[in-house]
């Protein structure tokens, strides 16, 4: 199989380095077409042993890597199938509204599964969660997660309407403490966009929180703003 | 006077973009030089009226935005000089231990400010404040703040010996919670460079604090963990 650059509208993706990689085949190996290394590849032993059990092919190709990857130190690449998932009706969600940029989304799986939050909707128009910048800013935590599209947030609330909905936004009523964030086992966080925030009507959804800050800053960075909301709800 | 392209010895240095510019007008006027805008850009009527009130020249010139800008959405730039500040002792602090990253930094500042914290030390070898990159990384919070290099840990202790230490790492004793994270009017919250973290001897120093976080990822992101901590040490 030829593999080419990646394109939103092919049916695979690929991991770039090592860490993403072998979080890819501890977590959804079923998915993966083959692993390919460079020559220079210092931990071959373990990645073939590993891909090994799930009959993957591992296949040297420094060229390739050289052209699929912008950055001088990726020494290895997993091309995998894509998937869709279903969304827990039982756990928590996180719920990102046009997120915009791939770096942020990343930076916000990782914060979500450190805090043990699994399940993440995204509201379109959002950035391709299967592109490889966003799979390298997760680290791969996204293949731990169960991640969804939804066209609207209605849609979204319609199948989920036992979670308890809390927005984050700069014109909040209330302030985000232990007191506010107290919720039951079902609950969702919703972030915005990260320039524009979420859109007014939210007010009227849920409860709105604001995360305390100065006005000396136009805003907390939106993985800022969630990562410090996830914390306090998980707490 | 002829602007080069930023290099780490010479003597200034130069915001990228409206936002960072107009905060070092807000901030710091007295150690601009110029402010270059762009032929196309559409808030110079504002700009000029406050350059104007400190007797800052305004010059157009998009030759020079197109050298100094990697970026195609600049429209405007102050060129300043650089200066060094004392960090106040009646005021927390942010100490970040060998950061590597420029935006990451940056962002840092950018959640002190939003925060409340407004002085921070790094402990050299660090990433260089007045790169470009750092400035707009931080949208200019760190004009609000009071920075200042020190060779060691040990000699920034030893200027705040009344500061409370909290350094945060991933085999602390402690567990950032409420409980934990009582403290008096004078603190330091110390953070490890983005790829090692603190070395092992700063757990004899203060109170080692870690922010709770599954296994199944590597760690939280430097900026994310800075955040939470400072979030909760300033409520």
């Amino acid at each position: 199989m030829e593999i080419k650059a990646y394109k939103k509208d092919s049916g695979y993706s690929y991991t770039l380095g090592a860490f993403p990689t072998f979080e890819l085949l501890k977590t959804r190996p079923e998915i993966i077409r083959e692993i390919i290394v460079h020559s220079t590849f210092t931990d071959r032993e373990n990645l073939e042993e590993l891909a090994g059990k799930h009959n993957i092919p591992v296949v040297t190709n420094d060229k390739l890597i050289g052209r699929l990857s912008d950055k001088e130190n990726c020494f290895v690449i997993a091309v995998f199938d894509k998937y869709s998932d279903r969304l827990s009706s039982d756990r928590p969600h996180v719920v990102l509204v046009n997120p915009g940029n791939m770096g942020n989304i990343g930076t916000i799986m990782r914060s979500a599964v450190a805090f043990g939050i699994k399940d993440m909707a995204i509201i379109s128009p959002g950035v391709d969660i299967f592109n490889p910048k966003t799979v390298r800013a997760s680290m791969g935590a996204e293949f731990r997660m169960n991640i969804r599209y939804y066209d609207t947030f209605d849609a979204y609330m319609k199948e989920f309407s036992k979670h308890e909905i809390f927005c984050f936004m700069l014109n909040a009523t209330s302030d985000l403490n232990v007191e506010n964030c107290k919720h039951g086992a079902l609950y969702s966080l919703v972030f915005g966009n990260e320039a524009t925030g979420l859109p007014n009507e939210f007010l009227n959804i849920g409860k709105s929180i604001i995360i305390p800050q100065s006005d000396e800053v136009d805003s907390l960075n939106i993985t800022i703003a969630a990562g410090v909301g996830m914390f306090m709800f998980t707490r």
